[in-house]
């Protein structure tokens, strides 16, 4: 029991919410069979040939439906918001862990994120460039949620502090610093139990890629 | 027609060669299923849902004749050589591309990639963090190949000079620079027709993690 605000009630989703039920729960799926994969050690050679013609007649399935590639471009950058398909938060990409990240009255952006087998770098330990990875887009986010403008990312430093492991919960946290002219400074870093694993200086430049349509 | 010998007679393979007929087809399997999840875009949520289902039969397949995480860990890493189950270059990893790097006799070491939806940043461009996941590998094992010893990344620093595309033939290239006591530099750089997209300076520290046993 405690009289403090629950931190959570003044937090603002700033990644898409798993609200496509259908695409959502398929991805998530994928996500275990990816993890699965990595685990797998028993299965014959021959079991494995018949795992993947079965995940090929999904993906065939799947085809049948599908937009052609510009139409699908066209679609996902469709309307405001935050993007469904990015590789670090997005619900509709089994690449993304997924992580979720929200905005604090402070300026800031939080999230934690539990990374499995396949993040993996050394030895029971995330991979570097996945921390980048990650630490980029929150950047990013960051920069949607300061006062300054969002912009792309010009030079990104990441500095490695300690091993970031696997199966224990991630804080990622990122604020934009100051903005001047065209150029946006950001930073973050990956903790856990409150110790900084990895740390990013972001020097964004305030440009923008049309939309495809 | 040309008389200059083919660079790639004096290639040496530095990432894992898909050698395990069954799990890298699984493998690659995945990776279609993902790429469908984000071109699709006709499927109904209870379609979904049934994929979903599917999906899940699979991992449940593949959980049966799984060891334990500890057991699967020690396993991973038995033996010599490279990996085979990181997310940048293994044949078992989904996540991963793959890129697979060769090791020149100059020193450095070259690969080339495409990368598709699953990799998005910016519409139709490569994430930045991706492009940083890469490179940090690609540092990593240019270290292997290189004179000095290898190590872990202690600091990272990305230049984005260009957007980096989906859907066309990046080169990825990384060179050990120097090494110095327990300091090691080394650079590397994406890309696209000859032109530089992002460009890496690393600088990794002669330390190891004991592998799991």
């Amino acid at each position: 029991m405690t009289s403090m605000a629950d931190p959570s009630e003044t937090q603002t989703p700033l990644t898409a919410l798993p609200e496509n039920a259908g695409v959502d729960a398929a991805v998530a799926a994928a996500r275990r069979v990816i993890e699965a994969l990595l685990h797998a050690g028993g299965n014959s050679a021959a079991e494995m040939v018949q795992v993947a013609e079965r995940l090929d007649q999904i993906s065939a399935h799947l085809a049948e439906h599908a937009p052609d590639r510009e139409e699908r471009l066209v679609d996902m950058w469709r309307g405001e918001g935050v993007t469904r398909h990015d590789p670090v938060t997005g619900p509709e990409n089994a690449i993304a862990p997924p992580l979720h990240l929200a905005g604090l009255p402070d300026g800031s952006v939080r999230g934690t994120v539990t990374l499995g087998l396949a993040y993996q770098g050394p030895p029971g330990s995330v991979h570097g460039g996945v921390s980048a990875l990650l630490l980029d887009h929150a950047l990013g986010v960051a920069n949607d949620w300061g006062p300054g403008p969002a912009g792309m990312t010009g030079t990104l430093t990441l500095r490695y502090h300690r091993v970031t492991p696997l199966f224990r919960e991630l804080t990622v946290v990122a604020r934009q610093v100051s903005f001047s002219g065209r150029k946006i400074k950001t930073t973050g870093e990956i903790t856990v139990d409150g110790e900084v694993c990895v740390s990013a200086d972001g020097l964004f430049i305030d440009a923008f890629i049309d939309r495809p349509r």
